[in-house]
Formats: C-alpha cells, structure tokens, sequence
C-alpha cells in the first residue's frame, strides 16, 4: 500500500472518529444540565481519573498508554469547557 | 436519564474511540515507514490542513468546528511524533 492509500483509510477513521466525539460530547452536554440541575461541580477529577485509567486499560496499541492519555486529556479539556456552556 | 446511565453511554463510546486512534495510529506507523523510506518530511502541513478540513466539513456537532479542531491538533501532534520514532 502507498501513502495514499493510508490516508484514505485514515480519512474513513477520522470520520468514525469524529462522529463519535461528537456523541459522546452529546453526553457530556447531558451530564452538564444533569450537574446544573443539581448544582454539582463540573470538574470531578476522581470521574477524569477513571476514564484515563479505561481508556488506558483497553488500549489495544499502538498507541502507548502515555499518548493515548495526551490525547484524552484534551478530549477531555474540551468536555469540561462544553459542560460550562448554557 | 441520570448521570450514571450517561458515563455508562460514554464508557461504550471511550472504548470504540480508543480503538479507532490506535487503527489510525498504525496507518500513521505505516506512512513514516514508507515516509522513511523515500526520505520525505514527516511534517506534512499541507495533508494536516486537509484533515482539519475534512473533519470539520463533516462535524455533526454538537461540538463546535473550533472544539473539534482542538482535539485533532492533538490527535496531530501524537500522530506525528509516532512517525518520527523508529
């Protein structure tokens, strides 16, 4: 396979991928009215630690465990701001 | 529903994410190989920009075009640096 051959299964991943940030930022905009409700704190770090360590537990590879935490902990970043959205 | 149902649905979601980085992530391994082998740049700005471009052609949402962008920037930066290295 050439490089673009590659790519173009990366560009079928990344919408994959993207779809399903966007569900999963659907729950966490759920989660967030859910906490607003109740008047709970946005930030959980003992929830945050739990999803690094699945996410983390799972890893397949060839990620290691340290990029995959790179990469969640923006995904994360990113929730947490969505959650504070009215 | 409650919160507890929501970080279940998200639970499901982190596992599909995580493996479908690492199957991008094992593309990206194969374009270094081949990157190293025609001695070609692994910073390829002009492909990054079409990435950004075709997720966010396609974002759903509800995450914003600017959120999505944050995490592919970091999504990037792994992907890069997992070339790089031999």
């Amino acid at each position: 396979m050439e490089i673009a051959d590659w790519r173009k299964q990366i560009d079928e991943l990344d919408e994959q991928i993207t779809f399903l940030l966007n569900k999963r930022a659907a729950c966490a905009v759920e989660i967030g009215k859910l906490k607003q409700a109740n008047a709970a704190a946005v930030y959980e770090p003992q929830r945050e630690q739990k999803v690094y360590e699945h996410v983390t537990a799972i890893n397949p590879g060839p990620l290691t465990n340290a990029e995959l935490d790179d990469i969640y902990q923006r995904i994360m970043d990113v929730m947490r701001a969505k959650q504070r959205v009215k």
